[in-house]
């Protein structure tokens, strides 16, 4: 709609500036600009562009889905601007949809990448296992009631997951990644009342991988599957015996880690639980 | 818009039906119906009516404010409609809004009434206290951070209000009630991590005035106002040293009992616990 200037202006010096950013992912085509879908990135980079005067790119530490959420997903960019990097955070929440709260932001090395520094990312996927529905969870949980889950077995079958996997059982097609291996450093589930939580941290996801990974980890739980087979499906890499991905909404990127970190601790390292009404 | 008869057909029986009613307040300008603005009671009264063919008149167990929410709000109506009082939930569910969840429907005798029959009503009041706001709980509590709270003096507070009080103190202009006694049965004030709760059950409740409490209990929990003072406002009636309201969003009605409560159990007599994220 406006028009600004294609390239930074010369004269000026470029700062690059880290940004933490949380958003309720149920009204955005997830984080990844789109043609004709409003996405998070593009909702950020076109508010930068407009307060930088000058195009801005926004580099995410990584995508998330349609209807997935961020506790702390963490992106940066390169500006002329003269605000100092951490006035960032207050103007743009000044500017951004109430669905999107920009929690900090720091100068960084010109050398520093969200993606390509990032040492770990951590997800959580939230089951409800109530029989009634619950308005107060229904976007941040997937309603799974027809049959009881052992949250223990679910626990039990990803211990084997845990060091440098191949997991190419576990990625949807449409993956530019050139191979699937990862490192998973932590990966856990468990009970509170009647929800199911699985957390996972490693050193990169693949594409659709923890949806695809908790529609099969449901499986065990109900006793569909053994542990045994479920591990030999993804140790044996095979990915047509992988049917199923869970909902999106139940899906959320705690957070981002970096070596020397300059961000602020967001408390998203250990398990965090939103406590409020249900 | 249509046509429905103003008075039900005098040749089929009446059938009372209670309903059980979750809402997210955000986006209702409360529960009691009002011109030009969308209230929970209306939006069900006049799905009900389409469907019934006559006119039907809802009667909740209790009123709440815009941007209040309800786990489980009670009300009954009356209605010539063949349709088995247990069928009703789903039907219902099947046109509201997705903001509103009826949990159960029941048929309850002629005489059976959602307020002049209920023996109690309980609210929770929800106070976050971390210093970086949080998306995901934004439209469930009140971000207080500005002071620390101590919630043990602010439980210490309330243990006074136990039992039969007149607490015109903390009513607010606008009430048609004839007087301010009531009975508090239970009333606590805890803390988990980041946020404070405080939750009261009680006869009935004056109008604004789990609001007006909050409001008046953080001054306790900051250490403004002595536990003594506060006491001494509410049993000498003192309405004009109450100043302040809690935010509305901050606030849930849990549930609404009976004797022979012709419901299921909902599971608010207890403390529940949304676990979700944050």
């Amino acid at each position: 709609m406006i028009h600004v200037d294609p390239l930074p202006m010369p004269s000026l010096p470029t700062r690059r500036v880290a940004l933490v950013i949380q958003y309720l992912g149920t009204h955005f085509y997830g984080w990844q600009r789109q043609a004709n879908h409003q996405s998070v990135q593009q909702t950020i980079e076109d508010t930068l562009t407009q307060i930088c005067g000058h195009t801005v790119v926004l580099h995410g530490a990584g995508r998330t889905d349609t209807g997935v959420h961020a506790l702390a997903q963490v992106a940066h960019f390169d500006t002329h601007s003269p605000v100092p990097p951490d006035r960032w955070s207050k103007i743009l929440n000044s500017y951004l949809p109430q669905d999107i709260l920009i929690r900090q932001s720091v100068g960084v090395p010109s050398n520093w990448h969200a993606r390509f520094s990032a040492v770990w990312r951590r997800y959580r996927y939230t089951i409800f296992t109530a029989a009634i529905p619950n308005l107060f969870v229904r976007d941040y949980s997937w309603h799974y009631y027809l049959h009881a889950l052992d949250q223990e077995l679910m626990h039990s079958a990803l211990e084997p997951m845990l060091g440098e996997q191949n997991l190419s059982a576990l990625q949807r097609a449409g993956s530019k990644r050139p191979h699937a291996w990862l490192t998973v450093q932590e990966a856990k589930c468990w009970r509170e009342r009647d929800f199911v939580f699985m957390e996972m941290q490693a050193s990169g996801f693949l594409y659709g991988m923890i949806r695809l990974l908790v529609g099969l980890l449901v499986e065990v739980g109900r006793s569909r599957l053994s542990v045994a087979e479920f591990t030999n499906i993804w140790q044996q890499q095979r990915r047509n015996d992988v049917k199923y991905a869970a909902p999106p909404q139940g899906l959320c990127l705690l957070g981002v880690g970096y070596d020397n970190s300059p961000f602020f601790k967001q408390e998203v390292a250990n398990r965090e639980v939103l406590t409020m009404i249900t």
